[in-house]
C-alpha cells in the first residue's frame, strides 16, 4: 500500500493506493466519525462492492443510499434527497458519508457533506480510474446547473480517500481510457518525464499491470496533490488542472451530459487546447502531434463532434468558471510538461482553431 | 461611524456600525470585487433602499433580484433561482453578491455566494436590527429544509458587513423587538454587565436613541465577534450563541416558519431555557424571573404557544444540529452572563419544564 499525503494544514489527509484495500477493515474505519454513516453509491457499483463496505460497519448505525448512475444526475434535486433522508434518520453534525462510486457520486456526496448542517466528514472511496487520479483528491465537489457544469459546489476536503486498484479490473474498458486522460493530463501539464513514461508504458498500463498501473495514480495523485496544497482555492496555480476541460465542458454540455465520458471529453479538450498553443507560437506541430497521437494510441475519442458549431462553443466556453470580465480564458502549454495559467483568448483565434482543428487533424 | 473586526486570519473583515452609512458612497465599493456586482433584496426592503445602493453601483455591471418577503422562502429553490439568474447574465467567479436585507435575505445570499462556482465574495448589509446584531456577524448561511430549520448551509464570511442604524427607523416595532432579544441574548451568555445596562436603558433604546442603539449594536457585535474568532465552525463556544434557539427553532418549525419571527421565538425559548437551567440547579428562580422580565418590558412574547404538544417538542428538538448520538443538547445557564456548552438532557426532564413552564410561569 502506498500512501500520498495532500498537505493542507489541519485539513491535511491520506490518499491511501494499493490493491484489495476495500479488504482491510481498518482502513476505512480509522477515517469516520461519530456512530451515524451513510454510504452514497449507485446502481452500478453497489451490487459489487456495496456488501464489502457495509461488511466493516457493523458497529455503526449505517444507511445506504443507491443513485441512479449517470452524470445526468448530478444535480441539486439528487444532493436535496440525501438531505432528506439524513433528516428523516436524524443525521447528526457528528456523522460521517461514504461516496463509494466513481466522480459524479464523489462530487453529489462531498457536496451533501459540505452542506449538511454547514459540513460533516465524509471520506471518498473511488471506483473509477478516473476518479482516484482525480475527482477524489483535492475538495472540488459540485453538481451541475441546466446553463453549466460543475456551476454549484464547494471546496470541501474529505478524511481520506481510499484508492483499491484491484476495482479497476471490472470497469468497462471505455472507463479506464477515460481514467487514463486524466492521467496524461498531469504529465502534459506539470511533469515531462512522466509523459514520456507514459509514451513508454501506455501498454502495461492498459494491460493493467499492476507495478504500472500503481506508479501512474500514485505519479497522478501525488502532482495533484502538490498542487492543491499550493492553491487549494484556484487562486492561480491549480487552474492549470483544468487543461483541456474549457474545451471539454463545452463539448459535455453541447452534447447533453452522458453522451461522452468526462475523460473522453477532455482528451478532445486536449486535443484542442494543445493546437490552440500551436497557434500561440508556445509549442511545436510535432508537440501537438505527440499529444494526439497518445491520446489516440490509447483508444480515447480526438475528433471533434460534428453536431456543435464554432457559435455553440464560444456560447458554451463563455459560463467557464475561469473567465473573468466577460473574457474567456483557457489554459494552453508552455511545452509538452509545462502549462501556463489562464489566458484570455480572442474569441477569433478559438472559432480559427476549432475550424482547422476540424479540417486538419487528428485524421 | 464604529469598525468592529471578525478576527478570522486571512479572512478578517469588518463590520461598519453608524448612521447613514448606506448614503457613504466609498464605505460599499471598496468592499467589492470585479465589475459584476448583483443586489438580492426582497419585495419590503427593496424600494425603501434599492435606489441608495444601486446609485453607488453606477460604475459596475449591476442586477438586481428581489425576492418574496419571508422566512418560507429561504429554500434550496430560492438559492437555485439566484444560481439561474447568474448563470443567464454570466457572473464570473470575481463577482460580487450584496445581501440588502433581514436575516432571511442574508442567509439566502450568502449561501448562494457559497455556492456560485464553489465560492464568490460577498457584502452583508442588514436593514434589521435583528441582522445587524446577529445573522449578518460570524459567516453562518443557509437554507431551510421542511423537515428543520438551517440544516443546508455553510459557513461562508463575507467581505465585510454595513450596518446603517438610521435604516431602523423604517422597521416596524415587532421586528425591532425581534433583534431585542438577540441583544439581550448576549449579555444572558456572555456580560452580565451588558445584561444590567440593558435592564436599566431599555427604554432609550425602544425610543431608538442613538447613542444607546449604537453601544447595543456594537457591544453584541464585538461579542459575537470574539466568539466567533475564537470557534469559527463550531466545534465548541460557539454554540452558546443557540442559547434559546433549539427551544427557538421547535417553536418556529412547529407553528409554521412566518406565524413567530425568529427572534419572538428565541424570547420565548430563552424563557425554556433559563427554567430549565433552574431546574437543573444552575441558576435561581429570580434570574428566571429577571430574564422573563426583561423580555417582556421589551415586547416580546414569553408565554408557549398552545398548539404545541410537549411531543411535538421533543420530535422537532431532535433534529438540532447541536445533537449528537440521539441526544437532544442544550445550551444553559450558569449564570446570568455566562452560559455552559451543550448538555444533553433528558427528555423527560425536558417535556416536565415545558409543561410546568406551561401552567406556572409568565402569568
Amino acid at each position: 500500500m502506498n500512501k500520498v499525503s495532500v498537505e493542507l494544514g489541519d485539513r491535511r489527509y491520506p490518499i491511501y493506493i494499493g490493491d484489495k484495500l476495500l479488504a482491510q477493515n481498518d482502513l476505512l474505519v480509522s477515517l469516520l466519525n461519530g456512530r451515524q454513516v451513510m454510504v452514497v453509491t449507485n446502481t452500478t457499483v453497489g451490487p459489487l462492492y456495496l456488501d464489502k463496505i457495509v461488511t466493516q460497519l457493523k458497529d455503526f448505525d449505517t444507511l445506504v443510499i443507491e443513485l441512479e448512475d449517470g452524470e445526468q444526475y448530478k444535480t441539486l434535486d439528487t444532493v436535496n434527497s440525501i438531505f432528506g433522508s439524513l433528516l428523516e434518520h436524524r443525521f447528526s453534525r457528528n456523522s460521517t458519508l461514504i461516496a463509494l462510486g466513481g466522480g459524479v457520486v464523489g462530487d453529489i456526496t462531498g457536496f451533501a457533506a459540505a452542506c449538511y448542517q454547514r459540513g460533516i466528514h465524509f471520506v471518498q472511496i473511488p471506483t473509477t480510474l478516473l476518479a482516484q487520479v482525480d475527482s477524489s483528491v483535492g475538495g472540488k465537489t459540485g453538481v451541475n446547473h441546466p446553463l453549466g457544469k460543475n456551476m454549484i459546489g464547494a471546496f470541501y476536503q474529505p478524511q481520506g480517500v481510499i484508492a483499491d486498484t484491484s476495482v479497476l479490473t471490472t470497469l468497462p474498458g471505455r472507463e479506464v481510457n477515460a481514467g487514463v486522460a486524466e492521467i496524461i493530463k498531469y504529465g502534459l501539464i506539470y511533469d515531462p518525464g512522466f509523459f514520456e513514461w507514459l509514451e513508454v508504458n501506455l501498454g502495461s498500463l492498459k494491460r493493467y499491470d499492476e507495478q504500472a498501473l500503481n506508479h501512474a495514480i500514485q505519479r497522478s495523485c501525488e502532482i495533484k496533490a502538490e498542487i492543491v496544497s499550493a492553491d487549494e482555492k484556484e487562486a492561480g496555480l491549480r487552474a492549470i488542472l483544468n487543461f483541456g476541460h474549457t474545451f471539454g465542458h463545452a463539448i459535455e454540455a453541447g452534447c447533453g451530459y452522458g453522451r461522452y465520458l468526462h475523460g473522453e471529453a477532455v482528451s478532445i479538450g486536449m486535443c484542442l487546447a494543445s493546437e490552440l498553443s500551436y497557434r500561440l507560437g508556445l509549442i511545436s506541430l510535432q508537440d501537438v502531434t505527440r499529444c494526439i497521437h497518445l491520446l489516440k494510441r490509447c483508444g480515447l475519442p480526438v475528433t471533434i463532434p460534428e453536431q456543435l458549431s464554432t457559435d455553440d462553443y464560444l456560447r458554451l466556453m463563455a459560463v467557464d468558471k475561469k473567465n473573468m470580465n466577460g473574457e474567456i480564458r483557457v489554459i494552453v502549454l508552455n511545452s509538452i510538461g509545462r502549462a501556463c495559467l489562464p489566458q484570455p483568448i480572442d474569441p477569433a483565434l478559438l472559432g480559427k482553431t476549432i475550424d482547422e482543428y476540424a479540417a486538419c487533424r487528428a485524421s
